[in-house]
């Protein structure tokens, strides 16, 4: 099968991207506001122009793209607001990193490489694959001799 | 961790091409040179052009940045040879291939979408975390009882 069809790169990404509408930048920005929600109950364009270490305006030219797909509420005082439809992304958002991030943590103690290879193929794999990898992981939980044998592997 | 350091994704991408100075879509031309010539012994522009359903002078644009590079001699009638460096690369970029290819295999019979998924990971991982599947992949196929959990996953 891997010799019978080629496309480049970046015709798969944009393959990607027709999934949701959004581009890996605007998920890594609806994950982050979902986690704070979750985490303080609120998020303010001000703390996650902080967060990224970019400016409020770049915040904000995310945020109105976010918007327009029906993602979020942006409300007076600068404070964000996810729509149900918000809410549902962000949730499966931060699942699939979480799934991933637990995927690289077993195969190897994590560090800046595994970190950034996180970040990058998360906003790549579709939902039956980290499904798959969740499942996975789950199995090899059960079997504590062959998790043994796989975190002594270095 | 995850919460202390974040960069864009287009970062990311830019800090992993600095690691051979190749594009995701140089990988994918210097992986196709090698493998065609493991099989055939060889490999010209035109081959490669129908492979790859693009017109020749394309091919011979990406050839060209190639062996600026230092990954290929470009002889006459447009035959293509790889150096010993490019060799190296090749081999490099079919084993991750081929690792990459073996993980998605077990987490799922390979349909259209994990053939696409393999074809944009592998242009992300690192080769420290393609080893770690390696290796995991080894351990697996020596558990027969859990590579049967796993495969009977659906």
């Amino acid at each position: 099968m891997e010799e019978n069809k080629f496309y480049t790169v970046r015709g798969y990404q944009l393959m990607d991207q027709q999934r949701n509408g959004l581009t890996p930048s605007l998920e890594d920005y609806l994950e982050m506001i979902y986690r704070n929600i979750l985490s303080a109950g609120y998020v303010r364009v001000n703390m996650l122009a902080q967060e990224l270490n970019v400016k409020p305006s770049s915040v904000s030219k995310m945020i109105m793209k976010l918007a327009e797909q029906g993602y979020i509420d942006y409300e007076k005082y600068g404070v964000i607001k996810l729509t149900k439809r918000g809410q549902e992304m962000g949730k499966y958002l931060l699942w699939r990193h979480n799934v991933i991030n637990r995927f690289f943590s077993l195969l190897s103690s994590m560090n800046q490489e595994n970190f950034e290879e996180v970040e990058l193929v998360e906003h790549i794999l579709g939902q039956e694959t980290v499904r798959s990898i969740e499942r996975l992981l789950g199995i090899l939980q059960s079997e504590p001799k062959v998790l043994e044998k796989i975190k002594n592997l270095e």
